[in-house]
């Protein structure tokens, strides 16, 4: 099957991380796609950046449905566009923020999730409210660090991100953690041996879930509120 | 003072409505610019035109910002783009659906919320879940209308928006109508001296609690969540 | 138009101030009536003192229906008597509670409540329940300044309270402040100037969104839940 | 041990009726003290009789601090100055509405209320969610009953409000009736006997559970949220 | 009557306890009956261990059914097996942490639990939200005493539950607490005396809510959801 | 990888069926092991017969534990003993209805349960409310089917599903279906193409997402919440 993981920024060296971490993830018989929007915001930090990338997202759904994906995922931890993108693929698509939240509430009673800049924690606030998990999510821990401080020289980022984790298992009572960036998606193994708890990053568990329920058969619902749009509405330029 | 109103979708003889709407309600020193994207969907029903709208309605408030304009209303039930505009605004933003919801919580302790197409209802029911209304909010009833039907001969579909508020009345037992769509702005104060119970467009409440916010000097928080973002990515074109 | 702004306690001074900052508050046709009940309890901190102000209030409500008062605030922060005046009343009534904490959540994601002595807190709770605030209001922040402390030198009442903003803001991550007490109505413009975030006043958000609430012509809904009592008992004494 | 039990209204007829229940429900040991305010509302059927009946319900209770009264009992399901009642009580207080619905959770999983006017269910409405019982009452359940036709010749009272609770069972799928008004409270056990499920009626709960509490040596909190008032306004006439 | 009270451990010493903690709340004309399974796990600290201990409560309750026995207690802070017991049960059947926690919140508009080791703190999580509690119960504060612990030179059990209780007070704000461990029943008076606030132990709060429902003639709903079980499943041995 | 379907109840055909659905649905490495306890109810048709189920299901896990077995499937629609058994395995452990639930929060914004006798609504609706799925579930629909139905000639059963499946749609507005009972586990494909939604049963997308989370490496959290129990209480039957 045919997976296509789109990474909402323009930022192509995440782009080329989160397609090895789906990769590593897939199934033998499992194709990833992974790509990002030609023009639109260089990391998404902010309900601005969110609804700028959004229409990029759009139209790489667009152009996977003539490709043959059979499902989606939208690889920043806003999970932006989600509902849109559910409007126009036959598949499933799932946000990252969703699929790792949902996996670790799978493994453990209450979970903590570590993300990068304190202006985004809202974002993530407002997804754990709309997802239900406002009893099983401790607590939200922002960092110093900004999306783009994750894609270089990473060990100091490791440092503080591991930090981070430890302080969500002993302050929060945290049984599991959730990264709240695509781009700390290659951290999650090794943070998963070191604290001794599972770390989930929501790009494996986004590519996971999908071969889950293509897997059975299953198909985005196109009954009600999800049903496709009365007419699309095309941009010029498909990335933006 | 300035205050802009925009309708997200490209209708101009909506934007017609609803800018005679807004200026009925605007207080004797308040100028109205009511505006439209130039490019965009043509009408709101569903999760992919609200996504599509938005940057449309970004590139009218990063205008707006140029021309002084004290105070923005996004005219459209969904409230579409509400947070990212904040995040771009000095003064405040307010979506319709916010605006007239917030104001019948101010009159009643039961509303009914009469909108459109049902497919658009689960719009209407995430807005109400993440405005904290659950409770006051008793029913949010769809019609057979679709938004551009309200452009037209507007005879019958008065009538249909009658019967559905007649029923919220006597069904749901509230003491309050919120009209659900920009396009029913103009259906206000007429259905209110038919039903003796407050009948709220979105359009003039937000015009006049703009009107009070700015009066207060009171303008979006910059601390924090909705701090600017950290780099403006500007869409080639003003519209889309 | 005619608003009645009722301090519940019976303090001149404090009534003098509402009053004051109400005037400031308001539109150039506006006439503002500040009162207060000949008798009661000189400050409300407390459920007993708030039962005890309410039939007072009332009767200021019942006297303003003759003297043609198209809105009320009731300048209190646990806006005592609300809907058992909302019963009596034509036009509309707004708690100062309600109307700031609303404003709040117009200008921010997350806003603090700083207020008076600590054993009042659990009435802000209650009130930030009531109005669906939960995940608006992030902390609500108690002084050791008791009501009528406000009354007397106020520089030193300023510095605390300035201080509790200071914490609400870096501890509590909000991006707004709502004053927690008529009594410091006269602070908001100050301290909004020195933290350079907005700090909302009940007392001014009610007065204005009453203009903008009796602007739009709507009044408190009959129907149902807030109809008119079936008989008025007229205490003997109008203030009690 | 001695119990009041105060019927906020000023119906001389529902007292003893009220009194009669909490004597035939009271253990061999108690005495029980039945009272209504001098003056006051004669019935409690909206939010503007609830705040009138309070000052005599707190006069009630002052009185019953020099009486030796071990805890009281409020008989109205409004459960009106309950938190101010306990701010000035040594002993234990209870609300009938709050005993009835904690009995009923003890005793099936789902019970529906059936009470007086629907103009009174916002009033329970409103307590059910204070009490945080949303998903145990599954309806509140409205007759054409007025509190004073309760006095009357009971016969097709009880009738009405048989079908009612019928209904309750069948639509609801509840497994317990709560009844709504201290003045249906003589007719629990005969309709309890009929429908075979348990039917609660608040008076006789607030008796046997305030004999619980006092039996316990337990009394109200008097740190923090309940201490007593820091002055005592004392209205003219002990009874408003 | 004849009450039954169950310690869901087999720990024969804790028994003891419980039951005179049982009896020495009992009125007069109550028969207090205190057991424990013949099998099964020596204390109760974590699911596995309540899952195991559960079919031996249950068969206590069907052995009760023909000893005549009116009410039970399930004396373990996680309530196990309740909704189970309830459906074999003619007569009202309360766990001691729902009737605790219940008491408290007639007290107090806030309580905290002290309870046993961190381990077991996610139990009373679950029972707190199942319970509609979220809002009363301030903080559960765990120690490092394990169940067994308790059981023995209590002086030193005793003060660490004392610090955590004061503790309580001072951080949490609470005005009751609830003591989270049937093995620290014979604590809540004396605690009570010295911290001067309600510390409610639940087995006693058990046996006085029931002998409550039993005089009022109330038993467990046997309509809908907890109708006895279509078939008996009987263990081969009683006790498991 | 070797995963076990527990049945909780001891019928053989139910197990079988079970059996066949797991191994349809697994992948190509996947080894399914389905089993049933040896004693225990014939069907969970109440909180009794769960009560005693569990028991049996841990034994199962414990075994599990030994034959190496990587994540466990719990095969009843109440989830019985799934904290519990989380607690005694190292690999992941999910319940049937939590699984299907996530599943079609994946694929609709609203979905209703489909399933068996009304007297087992509860423990559904207890379910979705742990799961934080309030307002996703939009209803759970009963039948008049006893469990053991659905092992007899299929036909009537299939029907009266499919009726309940379509007034799903149409009353409650749904876009996807939820199979109530293990024993419907079969029917699913079936009827995911005659009502075109997504028509989800557990026993599939418990094993899929199980094949998902051992496949990222993830494991059951043991820090904690769900650490290993104190002592294992071994009961002498395994199976019961």
């Amino acid at each position: 099957m045919k997976l296509k993981v789109i990474n909402p920024n323009t930022t192509a060296s995440m782009t080329a991380k989160i397609g090895a971490v789906a990769r590593a993830a897939a199934a033998p018989g499992t194709e990833i796609i992974a790509c990002n929007p030609a023009r639109g915001p260089v990391a998404i930090e902010g309900h601005y950046d969110e609804a700028l990338c959004v229409p990029g997202v759009l139209a790489e759904v667009l152009k996977g449905e003539q490709e043959g994906v059979a499902g989606y995922a939208i690889a920043c931890f806003g999970d932006p566009g989600l509902l849109a993108a559910r409007e126009i693929a036959r598949g499933p698509v799932l946000g990252i923020a969703e699929a790792a939240m949902r996996a670790a509430s799978f493994l453990a009673t209450g979970f903590s999730v570590v993300t990068t800049l304190s202006r985004t924690r809202i974002i993530a606030e407002h997804l754990v409210q709309a997802y239900g998990l406002e009893r099983t999510c401790r607590h939200i821990r922002t960092t110093d660090l900004a999306v783009l401080d994750l894609e270089q020289s990473g060990t100091q980022a490791r440092q503080v991100i591991l930090q981070e984790c430890q302080r969500a298992l002993t302050e929060d009572g945290s049984g599991a953690i959730v990264l709240g960036c695509a781009g700390m998606a290659d951290l999650a193994t090794d943070l998963s041996q070191t604290l001794e708890v599972p770390v989930i990053d929501g790009v494996g568990a986004a590519v996971k879930f999908l071969e889950a329920l293509v897997g059975l058969g299953l198909q985005t619902s196109k009954r009600g509120d999800l049903a496709p749009p009365l007419r699309i509405f095309a941009p010029k330029h498909p990335s933006v």
